[in-house]
């Protein structure tokens, strides 16, 4: 294992402070409990707060910002934030009109913010993620993976929470944008947990694994490497049997797509796949208006991409498009 | 050799053509020759068009845009762009006040870019960048290498034009923030060409390249891997050598810190490195007051990072902080 690293248990808060202080006109970091918050506390508005196990940069801190969370509560790589953490968080950030929590669907964090808001002093609500259409049930899920369309949901529900919606009106937004978002990964190699000291799956030279989680846990099967046309075509048809399957109707529809890296797939190649998958989809009729091509969700060093698809509406391109003021987003300000 | 191509010879238009379409609001892309323009066509300023061999997204084409380039000539992978390329940039993107080309220093750009210069029906003016202190001469140069500083010459000096002052202008600014920066990379893995199909450079599990060029070109020496705080030592020693060589007096001055991946280390890593170098350049008595951590001068699949500093003066400070709209740097509108 070759990593930029000094002491395997130093990595989170090395890590943690570096993005505090690249980033100091933006948020505040908080050590034991580790929670980072923005720089200038919001008022009289829903608080967002997301949080997981590190290793998926930028999600979730680099997304703390005008237009987008509140704060965010880091695990240590690929591990639950602890109760304590979201609510120290969550007291730093109330604002009057509760906390919703935006939760990728993994149990160690749906139980763990579950304990938070059990004990919480204020109201809250939980809109879970689940886009990933992959597999049903994985490693450490019961139902589907959040994954990257998390971003989205945290960036439209984050635009709304601005305009002083209410909590319930935050919550039924992310569970629509949710609901209408679609994603599913691709694996070249493995990603390496630092602690672990070695990659967390075996996969050969000619192999990739498709469907694979942020975490390295399995897709829906094994393959042999193919081309990149051939790749895509499979994630694309993945991604219409779902909204198939949830009778959404895609033709005619606006969608955004995003095309997202892993951490170790040039941006280059990412590319190549977008001009791959906007081409399909658009052979299905649906029109991608709104794009995003880098890494924003990943899974330390592992080489592969996801493609995730969200159907729009006036609403949800209403509050993608409004001003975001993030470290890993931001336009219009 | 896993990557998410199609057929080797048709990665680059795959990818360019995937890059305009996910940035059509931006840019427009002409192909044989391949060159890329702002979508909007800028007039009374001084065109800025940059141009190199591809591999090192974002690097040109993500930093087409208001406040930065004009136009970018892509190559192949790590091959020069032709000057017929150049000549079609420029007549595309024109507009009163002369172009003038921002060139990393590698001899096939430079021959390329003189040329073009040369049969030119325009008044030109160029900037070459020369960042790289790791080592004089190098496989494909004379002199020193033009790595991730040139997003802070494309950067100033896109501003600069933006105010409509001349060619003169912007060639003197750009020679001020090239001298004015200083970059140093380190490769954990080699990269690997597609057309090659195999990586550059051999490179054991218990090695780095301190040094390493773009293209895999080698660096000052071959090491044992260690400790990301000793490598990290090593590269802030190499820049303030090289600014004491240069006469540039670094205690109390303000200064940029660019932490830029090469392709396939995590954002977690990238912010590890920039804790460690932002401490130590501090200890210097450097006042880091700008940054930038991410993927913006890449060396395809590389696992490896270079340290870039900017030494900072009003004029510079004014200019880094100005808006800019592009693919890949975005702030202020």
């Amino acid at each position: 294992m070759k990593k930029f690293i000094n002491k395997v248990d130093d990595v989170l808060v090395e890590s943690l402070s570096g993005f505090a202080l690249a980033h100091s006109d933006l948020v505040s970091l908080n050590l034991d409990p580790n929670f980072i918050t923005r720089k200038q506390k919001a008022t009289n508005k829903v608080a967002i707060i997301s949080g997981g196990g590190s290793g998926h940069e930028p999600l979730h801190a680099g997304y703390i910002g005008y237009g987008m969370l509140d704060a965010a509560c880091p695990g240590h790589v690929f591990t639950s934030p602890t109760p304590d953490q979201m609510l120290a968080a969550a007291e730093a950030v109330h604002a009057e009109k509760g906390i919703l929590f935006i939760i990728k669907n993994y149990a160690g964090d749906v139980m763990n913010f579950e304990m938070a808001a059990e004990i919480l002093p204020f109201e809250s609500a939980t809109v879970l993620t689940s886009d990933d259409c992959a597999v049903v049930n994985s490693t450490y899920t019961t139902g589907r993976r959040g994954v990257a369309g998390t971003v989205i949901v945290e960036k439209c529900v984050g635009s709304l929470a601005e305009t002083g919606a209410d909590l319930q009106a935050c919550k039924t937004l992310g569970d629509k944008v949710n609901q209408r978002t679609s994603s599913i990964g691709v694996a070249l190699t493995s990603c390496t947990v630092p602690a672990a000291g070695r990659p967390t799956f075996d996969i050969s030279e000619n192999e990739l694994e498709m469907g694979v989680g942020i975490h390295g846990e399995p897709g829906r099967r094994r393959e042999t490497m193919r081309e990149a046309d051939a790749i895509v075509q499979d994630m694309v048809q993945a991604i219409l049997e779902d909204f198939a399957a949830k009778n959404l109707a895609t033709p005619n529809t606006e969608a955004l797509l995003l095309v997202n890296g892993l951490g170790a797939t040039p941006l280059m190649e990412l590319y190549l796949i977008y001009n791959a998958a906007a081409r399909l989809f658009s052979e299905h009729g649906i029109k991608i208006t709104r794009s995003l091509v880098g890494n924003y969700t990943t899974a330390l060093d592992m080489a592969g991409t996801s493609l995730t698809l969200c159907l729009l509406d006036d609403e949800i391109k209403q509050h993608w498009d409004s001003p975001v003021h993030a470290a890993a987003l931001r336009w219009g300000m």
